[in-house]
Order: C-alpha cells, then sequence, then structure tokens
C-alpha cells in the first residue's frame, strides 16, 4: 500500500487533464464532470486553471451524446506549449527528438557517427550541440522546453540522475547534467536505459495500456518491460538485462566476464560475425561492417548469412520464451537492429515462442517490430517528459501562473 | 496512465484508514489531517465513519508529538471486525487461516493429507469442511469473515475467480465458487497462484514497501514477484512461472513436453530422486519419501543427501540470478520445501547469485528463509482480503451501515 499526503486540487487537476488527454475525439466540461465524478462546478473550474495555463485549448461546439441544455465546448490539449527534450546517446549514433503536448513529433535529427574512440568530454559536447539545435527549433515553433530526457546504453542511479555504468561509452558514475544545459528548461534532464525510453516511444500500445516486451538489439541487447501501459522498472531501474541471461554455460567468454550470454548470440557483432562480417574480414567491405550490410547480403539470398539470421532468431526466441514465462507477457515488439532483421529474424523467433511459451495454448505470444527506427529511444526519453506534465500538471502551472487571454510574455 | 472515475469521499476514506494501519504507534485525528493534507473536520468525520463502521477504534490519548489544544486520541485498526479467510490446496496438504484486520494470525489448521488420487469432487470437500471449521472459529472469536482467498498449485484466470490449469491437481477450468461455501461472507471466494499469496505472507517486507523474489518448491517451483511492496502478476496473473525455465535444452523431459527445466533440478522430486530417495528405492522407507526424511538425512552427513542439495541449490541460485537480472531484483525469500532445506542449499544460491547477478557490484543480492512454513500461502491469502478492505473500506461499510455505540445486530 502506498500512503502519502494528497492535495486534492493537483490530484484533480491531473485527473480532468488526463481525461482530456485520454479523449481522441475531444471531451466537454460536463463529460470530465461526468467521468471523474466531480460536480460540474468544480470540473469546470479546474478546466479554466488548465486552460489558463496553456495545457488546454477549447476547440469549438462539443459533438459527442446530446445533453439537456446548451452544448458544450470541445476540450483538447494545446500543441503550442510545454515540450519535451529527448536525446539518445548510444554507441554508434546520438539523436535528439521534441515533442509536444500531444505526443506528436516535432523535431528529430540523428546524428549517425560513431562515439568509439571519443572522449566523454567529446560526447557529451555532442550531445550539448545536438540540444542546443533541438531547443532553436522548439523556439521557432513556439513550444516551451519544459524538461528533457536522455536514453543511455547502460545503467542509471535510482534517482535517475546520473550514469552507473555505460559500459560501450566507458561511462562510470558520470553526473551528465553537470554539463548538459540544464538551464535551457530550469530542471535537471533525467536518465534511463535505452530500452527503457525505446519502450515507451511505442504510444499506441501505451494509450491502450498494453502489456510487452520491447526487445532492443544494439551492441548489446536490452529490453524494456511495459504491464498495462506502464513501464517495470524493478528495484534500481536495471530490469530488462537480457543480453547477459545464459544461453550456454560452456558457451564463448562474455564481455561481462560469464560465458556463452545472450549478447554472444544475438548481439550486434556476434551476429555479424556468425554471417563472416568481421572486421578482420573488413578488406572486403573497406569499412567497419553494419546491421545495413547484413541486410542486404540477407535480400540478396546469401547461405551463410540467412542462416546465421536464422540461428541468432532460434535463440534470441528460445530465450525470450523464458522471459515471457517468468514475466507473463505476451507481446514482443523487436527494435534497435532487429526491425531492419525482422524479416528473417521474426520468423524463427515466432516459432520459437508458440512452442516455449508455457501459456501458449491460451494466449499465443504475437511479435511486431518497433513503429520508429533508430529515433525510438529519443522518442520514447521525450514523451517521458510530457507524461510528468500530464501525470503532474500543477507543477507546469506553477512555473507558468495563470496567464490572461493575451499572454504577456509573448508581448501581444 | 490510469483513468477513472473518482469517488472523493471513498478515496480519501481509503487514505486516512491506510494512515492507521501504517501508524505502528497510534496516530491522532490531527495527525490522519497533517498526513493526508486533508481539512481537520474532513479528517475527523472521515474517522468518525470509520469508527461507526468497525473498522477503527479509539485506545485513549495520543502520546504523540505534542500540539496546540487538548491531546488528540489514539488510533488504531480494530481486531474484532472484517477478518479474511485463506485456504490453501496442495498436492500434499490443505491449509486454511483466518487473518484480522490487523494482520494477526487467528486460526490455522495445515491437513498434512495427500490429494494424489483423491477426485476434484473429494478435494473440494475437504476444503469445505475446512473452511466451515474456520468460520467457526471466527465466529467463537467475535470475527466477522469478509471474503476468502484460495491459493493453488497452478494458473488462474485474469479475473481470480476459475482454475485454469493445476495440472498436479488434475484441475481444467475449474470456477471453485460453485462449491465453495461463499453464502458464509457474500462474496466469491478469489483465488490465485500459490507461490504469489506466500509471497504476501512477507508482511514484515510488504510494510517497508521491499522489493523481493519468494521462491516457493513444491512438487513443482514457482515464485511470486514482489515490487515496492506489491505484488507484479503479469498480464494474466501468470507471472514467476520459473519451474520451466530452460536449464539445459538437452536435459531429462519434463512433463510441461520440454526438456531440461529448472523443476527437473530444483523441485521436490527431482531432489529425492538425486538423494538416491526415489519411490522404487522406497523398500528402505515402507512409505513414500518425503523432504523431511531428506532434512533428517543431511543433518546426518549423508554424502549422497548432501551433494544432491548443493547440486539443486548451484542450479537453483544460477536460474534465480537470471531472474534477478530480468527483473532488477535483489532479495530472495526461499520458500516451501527450500525453508526447511535452507541450511544445505542457501549457501550455494548466495555463492551464485553473487557471481551471476549483474549489479553485484552495487547492490550484493541477500537471501532469507520464509516467515512461515507450510501455511504461508493461506496466511498470505487470508491477508489478500484484508488488504483489499483496507484499500477500499466504503465497500465494506456500505455492507455493514454506520451502527450506533450499542450495535443493535449483537442485540446489545
Amino acid at each position: 500500500m502506498q500512503t502519502g499526503t494528497v492535495n486534492p486540487r493537483a490530484a484533480h487537476l491531473s485527473l480532468a487533464l488526463r481525461h482530456v488527454a485520454d479523449s481522441a475525439d475531444g471531451i466537454s466540461r460536463a463529460g470530465i464532470a461526468a467521468r471523474t465524478g466531480l460536480n460540474r462546478s468544480t470540473a469546470s473550474s479546474l478546466i479554466d486553471e488548465l486552460i489558463n495555463g496553456g495545457l488546454v485549448k477549447e476547440t469549438g461546439s462539443y459533438k459527442g451524446a446530446p445533453r439537456a441544455g446548451r452544448p458544450g465546448t470541445a476540450l483538447a490539449l494545446r500543441d503550442d506549449g510545454p515540450a519535451g527534450l529527448g536525446i539518445d546517446v548510444n554507441v554508434d549514433y546520438t539523436a535528439v527528438c521534441v515533442v509536444d503536448l500531444t505526443g506528436a513529433l516535432r523535431y528529430k535529427h540523428v546524428l549517425a557517427e560513431d562515439q568509439r574512440g571519443l572522449s566523454t568530454r567529446e560526447i557529451l559536447d555532442r550531445i550539448a550541440r545536438l540540444a542546443r539545435g533541438a531547443q532553436q527549433a522548439a523556439d521557432a515553433d513556439g513550444l516551451t522546453l519544459c524538461g528533457s530526457a536522455v536514453a543511455v546504453p547502460g545503467i542509471v542511479d535510482r534517482a535517475h540522475t546520473k550514469v552507473t555504468l555505460a559500459p560501450n561509452l566507458g561511462w562510470r558514475d558520470l553526473d551528465v547534467n553537470e554539463v548538459l544545459p540544464a538551464g535551457l528548461h530550469g530542471t535537471p534532464a533525467l536518465l534511463d536505459n535505452e530500452a527503457n525510453y525505446a519502450a515507451l516511444s511505442e504510444s499506441a500500445l501505451l494509450r491502450r495500456r498494453a502489456s510487452y516486451l520491447f526487445v532492443s538489439g544494439q551492441i548489446g541487447v536490452g529490453s524494456g518491460i511495459v504491464l498495462d501501459g506502464a513501464l517495470y522498472r524493478g528495484a534500481h531501474g536495471w530490469s530488462g538485462e537480457i543480453g547477459h541471461l545464459p544461453v550456454d554455460r560452456d558457451g564463448p567468454p562474455c564481455s561481462c566476464g560469464r560465458r556463452g550470454c545472450l549478447e554472444r548470440y544475438a548481439g550486434q557483432e556476434a551476429i555479424l560475425r556468425a554471417a563472416g562480417m568481421t572486421e578482420n574480414a573488413g578488406t572486403t567491405f573497406g569499412v567497419r561492417p553494419t546491421v545495413a550490410m547484413l541486410a542486404d547480403r540477407a535480400r540478396d539470398g546469401c547461405p551463410a548469412t540467412l542462416q546465421a539470421l536464422t540461428r541468432a532468431g532460434q535463440i534470441l526466441g528460445y530465450t525470450l520464451a523464458a522471459c515471457l514465462n517468468l514475466l507473463d507477457l505476451t507481446h514482443v515488439v523487436l527494435g534497435g537492429i532487429y526491425r531492419e532483421l525482422a524479416p528473417w529474424m521474426a520468423p524463427p523467433i515466432e516459432r520459437e515462442l508458440a512452442t516455449q511459451f508455457l501459456g501458449a495454448a491460451w494466449s499465443r505470444p504475437t511479435v511486431q517490430v518497433s513503429t520508429y527506427g533508430p529515433e525510438a529511444p529519443a522518442m520514447g526519453a521525450a514523451r517521458s517528459v510530457i507524461h510528468d506534465v500530464l501525470t503532474n500538471p500543477s507543477r507546469w502551472l506553477n512555473l507558468h501562473p495563470v496567464r490572461p487571454s493575451a499572454p504577456p510574455r509573448s508581448g501581444r
């Protein structure tokens, strides 16, 4: 049981705003009152506060279920108010996104440059430069950035403010906020694992409170666990660590010090190596082999490539089935490199799930590819900022006091 | 985000009651007002309603932090009001418990009789008989049974009203409520997996909102996943299925149709067999070998028994480490047969967790034995009934309307 103090006004503002957010076809003040159980004058005053605070707008006559009395005014979230900044720092790319209160993507920039060999300072300068570009784009678009979130390929502290360990970036106990331009929105950036944020990019699944495992293939293999539309983060925020689940205790040595971890069979480097595309064999390519090259070979029907992808799919599927059995989830979203490799990896994954998931007779596991490509973690990070505004609108309202109909700050 | 209607009075009653429940040293009306953020007259009227409804009592002068004005009256949960009935149907025993609103055990009966070979009808008759005994004990103790919960060794439907499959009892799609004496409290019994309910018996961990994996060894191996004091049930309520996690894909065949599942190495029958205590070797014992006999042999220093227990602990620990990595939990509670076998199985389990849990450098995994023995699932089931009253007191108050200080129904 959770206990704690409750500010009834703040709780009611949040409830009213969430009903506006969840009503895709608009909702009237009377509808808010009916759905929340609050009386009409209270509901109406809450909506006035949300309108004055720039979170909700009136969009004309409400066309919903007819009621006695004059027709209500339809309400919707504003798309020119607060916006969230999402940043994804990965090993071979960096991405930024800006998302408005309605969840729409308003700006995106993916920089496909490898970070290996760069110093922490150089990587952080790159992030700050991308964040400044996003800030300028948001300003030009009339949006107010109200927070930022950074996706990292590693684990973060429980307060989501420091990177505990991101081995592939060489980061340990790093306070990203010391170098990020936090001043741009007044609050420190929050951090989370990239697979957790990527899972939050699946807005259609989240809207219908779905439960799923988002599997993100990169250099490592991570996952985000979503139950009834909410992320399961675990006791420290480290949940979803599937890359080091054991496949074969006597298998090849892994960077974690153990042997035969999933990453050694289904991680990006492992699949490339199994398909014969190693850096040593790089003379064939002249450059570091990529997943795009692997997909090209698969499309060309290269037998070694197809065999490597099928085998990786089998092992990934077998391990995922164990995860689904433990977590009681039946839907898998393939993200990261698995999105591009899904034409060849999804069939063996589905076959393994169908035979290895214990509840398959009652609920057959399903697999889909992620909606977004490399920008998924940045999208999810930006959406997590917006989610915080929708859940706790009082914080935004306190920072942006009630403004009259002609906003004084814009000078008009 | 969850949306839905809110009945402010019901939500505030729940909040006030939870603050009384969480205040081990008592709390005053002023304390309730301060902690909930409600004004004092509202808080006082909520408390009056909870007192009149028989959930809360006044226990004398409140000795808490001094305040201006007259001293408040200390409030506490009543231990003579609603009580929960918990029933556990397992393969080789049946147990019932009655728990009062404070969470205290008031009645317990464990019937150590094997159910193998009995018909569903015979098993259900046995349950009904035990439930009637508990009802009589509750009546005699002045308690009002307000609900019941049944722990089963299998999976239940999402509404928690039917057994979907309990293979070791031979049950499939069984509506337990059709035969249980539901009339005794007016609401149908709720059902859940025995490991889930056993996890809820750890009241000290739950009170401090701990996160842990409760591992229950029986004929099968199950687990209950608790995050921040709340059960993670998964998408269908089937979570925690660890008995069929793969240990060795080429291992011995399992009843589930796969090979090398954990149950084949760490389940009760597997450990007995590894120690040489099979039914075929039963001539040595004359009776079906039991875990108690195994523990006796271990205490006597029997090398084959000690070796079997160490090996089972290693395999269980290795698999648990993978679960902890996925779930981000660092505390394990050993229940069921592992409680009795902990002196020999806990050390190898701890060694595996220390080396195989990825976050061990930041948060070392810990292991404890369960507080309760065979009655753990029935205790947790009964407590889940009480938890529902504490979370939703309005339902109880509506069924038991405000009574004046001299309760009319008792005739006094």
